[in-house]
């Protein structure tokens, strides 16, 4: 396929100091959860993404001194020479592919405490640090000023020395010592680096200067700038004191990357925000300098990027999120392949990752951080090593990932749905309140498959035992998916609620099934702690009910807080009137109150109730796998080699999983099992071993 | 020194199996936030242990398998070969002094998300995991079960491999697959090894016997085991199902380390629990068993050891915190060293460093976790490199250990403190309610260095600059804390906030000096997170006061899920009748009402308050280093070659941090600087690395 002209745009280059980017796809700094402990599994990850067509790929913020150490979180290191190697095996992942290597140097002022290294936090001015270790950041002095300087400036020449060609000078997320230095909330200095705006700058320019004279004569020295941190006049903000500072050092650097401060605004889910949604904050930057400017806004339609470079917006298009869900973006614009990218859906399962310490994730990209350790490629997968077909029965998340990536190995595939519709609970999902942007998870697949001529897709297809044995495939997947619990049973409680089998008792699947409560008010029971809980308390407000949310936990969503959703979640029921019962178990209903018990004292109450949803486990929909089970004597006649759950028939997860799943089963489909996984493990004198083995 | 004979029977040697220990001290398994990711740090954290006396130590949790993988968390792995050395590092550090190394194989069943293999949790019924994470482990079919042993006996002969001499089976704290097969609650299967509790016990009793069977010539084989889960009949308890399955398995392992589950009813703070509190639960094993036992219960004090061995309670001391703080804990009973030992202040700042995955801190032993990094001994200590007194101002926690640490370097000590009693601000918070054993930061420091002859130390001592210039001590040590800030100033504020320079407000520092609120209602502002502003309203309620709690967190004391402390203080909140308020900031105080923000909706409201108590941040008491600096000319003349803050007067921070500055300005006296702290970095095959360094 050709490209379409009006795309062309994007694949022009632009010159960045003294290097130049070889199109406008540019990949911002972003965490991964793997940082500096897993060199090799990070590099590969951020070399398919040169691959993949991004003309700039950055590392994770990567800290500079330990005193500016962040552990547990697993981000970049380059604390000293030690570290150079790591980094350098990326630049070079980065490089392979023609593509800019671009590291974010940067020190946590108050935003860390040190926990690792235990040395003292250091800020403009003393304040406790912003997350609630008990520990404070000391003001610094000025031999503190030149020493942070120092040290940027070690970390800029050591980035050259491993290989990178754009080194950040990073002041925003509320996570940088350059912007600490800059609000006025956490800046009360009496010299010359506080009061006024140009005094609170004085350090980010000086950090900018420093960094040109130590390496710019070979790297772009680029600024990543909060627009606005969305807290008004206490704060940056586009129409007040940032937008002094790009004016103030609009044309010091080689480039700016601008966004939202801190990264709960930075990284809205689609939830919350939409497509662009930073631009209203960001337009003034092009404005006032005539450097390059970057953006984001989870950018994944090339319309959508043209319209911001025609407009004069941003001069690259900058993306995380959706590079991590398409790793090949660009080239599938290049390409002329737009119906092949494969959209992020601002779910924030990728952010969770960092909040969690463990190797990226994402739900539409089940190869996201499996590069190394299982060897996946987003775009490449082996060849089928055996004749015979494939059955996928179920075409949820799990089943639809299944065909598709057993129909790119090449095996007839045919895909088995018991519904009218594609994409199981995706699909319920997304009918559900800010959710609809799942539908992407459905929708790639579906059109991918669809164009498949070793792919059939049957619908209205309830398929039992005797069916799959006579359908005869070498390969069975079955993807039936999972029902909520109806009885209760979830982790507050492992024994079934005595009422909860009345007719005024409801399942997210009654809901999304369209079984609405008919009357109020409703009781959310909410032992999940992931988002279906308060997204089914939007549904009910909607509907207009009184809605209550019950909870074992001390807040609603209790997870969220991995996704960067617990406060706007908690802020959205407040202001749509959900009232939250914290610290209190369901213990019981009888259709027109639910019992109660405190976490706390223990003291029981009631609450009056017409309708109770309850969200605390699910049971995996294995009746079919269990039929097949019991005539496994007949699978070998049948012509079948293996039977396998994936997804939530296997164990209810997260989508992501199912996905992973799926393209898990459909990886190893007549390979020979991995016996070893890769793992990166710290290094150890050997020698000094004197066991017995 | 010698023994008293009183304390003889803690030293008989006692077999365990085909092993003997040579004593009664025992290094129970427990948790370092290290597990598998430094094998070396480890390895000398441990060895110190067999080196101060434990007769044997162990691992923390060492799982076995990619299906019981609890990352983030950093615990032991032995999944595969490839764990052996790194495992038998700890192992030969451990019989380098003679004592017995085990280890704790495991897997968590239900208890962890495999969130870093991202295989499905396995479990003996379909449940959500344990915390909140967004996925069920799926039941257990036979030929998992098969597996699992299949599993459990492999590692144990990687065990026997790595050199360990006791190999546990786990079934405590609820993190356990065979205590997850013992509930009820969690166990509805039909099959053998469902139902009755010799069915749930089944797992249990086959993985002992798999573990003898595969290693039982040479390795002891232990149970760990919960003794109560302290949630009634739905549980295990003393009285119940607990003590059946040990009637049931009375002889059948080596030794039963017995103890209470969950994790946080184990590991009870002083705060709520005190010194041997666990006996009432464990005491009827020994009963039912002729095999050795040990259990936990925070023991510090010989007399208390020496009873619970001769009244039949325990045949093994187990520690855990114990050790912690004090390594040399038997060595210096054994010597006749009571009163040199170090006591754990049971403040669990030893668990946030597992809940945080760094390295293992205790507010009482500054050497904890710095073993192998810096070198540190926490008996041993190199002698002073140059002649010259030393001067160290302020009796807190970091004045007292910079002042101990240096008399034992050999140096001649001077230790000045304003007011008429030691202890600082630990003095201070011990006489709060539930505190009291924080007092052994003091207590402990003052008695040692009462007893040494190069100690002077001077109470009601106000120094100036003037004063510490005459005194001409070559090292000065400025530790005159912190005060807690009045203005407001904090997390939630960066700017003062109005009236609270009234009369009626009050800080930490008030309260603590006896300057109580005489009016209520009392509002604590609570924008600290950690265990202050709870104790504070303990103290308010105590005296009679209506008290609320004001946070802009979601939860009071948010920080303390780190200690385990976070669901029993909302506890005794609730039961003492404090209320809190969540989500919320105080914005002002007009001495009658606070003025409130909600962090939720914006709106503001107020509350009757006649008295305010401020708890945001504290600013480092530096007036005398200040003054210092301002004649940093006339150091040298006056023989003064340094003069450094340690401690709050540094950086406000926990007890536990002003400790760790105080002995590392003593262990840094004089001596080269350290440039490169050693690290513990992943391996990488340095011949890919191509970049131009």
């Amino acid at each position: 396929m050709t490209r379409d002209p009006r795309y062309d745009i994007l694949f022009e280059p632009v010159r960045i100091g003294p290097v130049i980017a070889r199109n406008r796809f540019y990949q911002v700094p972003h965490c991964t959860g793997i940082g500096w402990t897993q060199p090799e599994t990070l590099a590969r990850l951020r070399g398919i993404k040169a691959e993949g067509g991004w003309a700039v790929v950055a590392t994770e913020e990567t800290e500079i001194h330990p005193t500016g150490d962040c552990e547990p979180f697993h981000e970049g290191r380059l604390w000293d020479d030690r570290d150079i190697p790591a980094l350098a095996l990326m630049a070079d992942a980065v490089h392979e592919y023609g593509s800019l290597a671009a590291i974010e140097i940067m020190h946590h002022g108050a935003s860390c405490a040190n926990w690792g290294t235990r040395l003292a936090p250091i800020a403009p001015s003393h304040r406790p640090i912003i997350y609630g270790y008990p520990v404070q950041a000391r003001a610094m002095d000025k031999q503190d000023i030149r020493n942070l300087r120092q040290w940027h400036r070690d970390a800029a020449i050591r980035s050259k020395k491993a290989g990178f060609d754009i080194v950040y000078v990073y002041a925003t997320h509320d996570l940088s010592i350059a912007q600490q230095f800059l609000e006025r909330r956490k800046n009360d200095r009496i010299d010359e680096y506080g009061g006024s705006l140009e005094n609170r700058a004085r350090l980010l320019r000086e950090l900018i200067e420093d960094t040109k004279d130590a390496v710019g004569d070979r790297c772009a020295v680029a600024v990543r700038f909060a627009a606005d941190e969305l807290i008004g006049k206490a704060g940056l903000t586009h129409d007040g004191e940032a937008r002094d500072v790009v004016e103030m050092l609009a044309e010091l650097p080689d480039l700016w990357d601008i966004n939202l401060s801190t990264w709960s605004n930075d990284s809205q889910t689609s939830r919350f925000a939409k497509e662009g949604f930073q631009e209203e904050y960001t337009r003034f930057v092009k404005q006032v300098t005539s450097k390059p400017v970057v953006g984001v806004g989870r950018f994944t339609s090339p319309d959508t990027m043209v319209s911001q470079v025609r407009r004069g917006v941003l001069d690259f298009i900058g993306a995380a999120r959706p590079s991590i869900a398409d790793p090949f973006l660009p080239k599938k614009i290049e390409e002329g392949r737009i119906d092949e990218i494969r959209e992020c859906i601002g779910c924030n399962m990728c952010v969770s990752s960092d909040y969690t310490s463990t190797n990226l994730r994402c739900t539409q990209n089940p190869t996201m951080g499996e590069e190394w350790r299982r060897g996946w490629h987003p775009e490449i997968i082996a060849p089928k090593k055996s004749e015979g077909s494939v059955l996928v029965v179920g075409a949820g998340p799990a089943g639809l990932e299944a065909a598709l990536a057993a129909a790119r190995r090449g095996y007839e595939v045919h895909l088995a749905e018991a519904t009218s519709e594609l994409g199981g609970r995706v699909t319920r999902e997304s009918r559900l309140p800010g959710l609809s942007e799942w539908a992407r998870v459905r929708d790639w697949r579906v059109t991918q498959l669809e164009r498949m001529e070793n792919v059939s897709i049957y619908r209205d297809s309830e398929l039992e035992a005797e069916h799959v044995l006579e359908f005869g495939a070498r390969h069975v997947a079955i993807a039936t998916g999972s029902t909520w619990r109806k009885d209760g049973v979830g982790r507050d409680s492992g024994f079934p609620l005595p009422g909860l089998d009345g007719p005024s008792v409801f399942t997210p699947d009654d809901l999304m099934a369209g079984r609405d409560p008919e009357q109020g008010p409703v009781i959310i029971w909410d032992d999940d702690h992931y988002y279906l809980g308060g997204v089914l308390a939007e549904l009910c407000r909607y509907a207009g009910h009184e809605t209550i949310i019950v909870t074992p936990a001390a807040m609603v969503s209790a997870w969220t807080v991995n996704t960067l959703e617990a406060l706007p979640i908690a802020k959205r029921m407040a202001r749509m009137g959900v009232e939250v019962v914290p610290y209190t178990s369901v213990v019981g209903f009888d259709g027109t109150k639910v019992q109660l018990v405190s976490g706390l004292t223990g003291a029981a109450s009631e609450l009056p109730c017409a309708s109770l949803v309850s969200v605390t486990a699910r049971l995996p929909t294995d009746g079919l796998y269990m039929g097949l089970e019991l005539v496994r004597d007949r699978w070998e006649d049948s012509g079948i080699t293996s039977v396998t759950r994936i997804g939530d028939c296997w164990a209810p997860s997260a989508i992501q999983q199912a996905v992973y799943t799926g393209h898990k089963w459909a990886r190893e489909l007549d390979e020979a099992p991995t016996l070893l996984v890769p793992r990166e493990l710290p290094a150890i004198e050997a020698g000094r071993v004197k066991a017995t083995w």
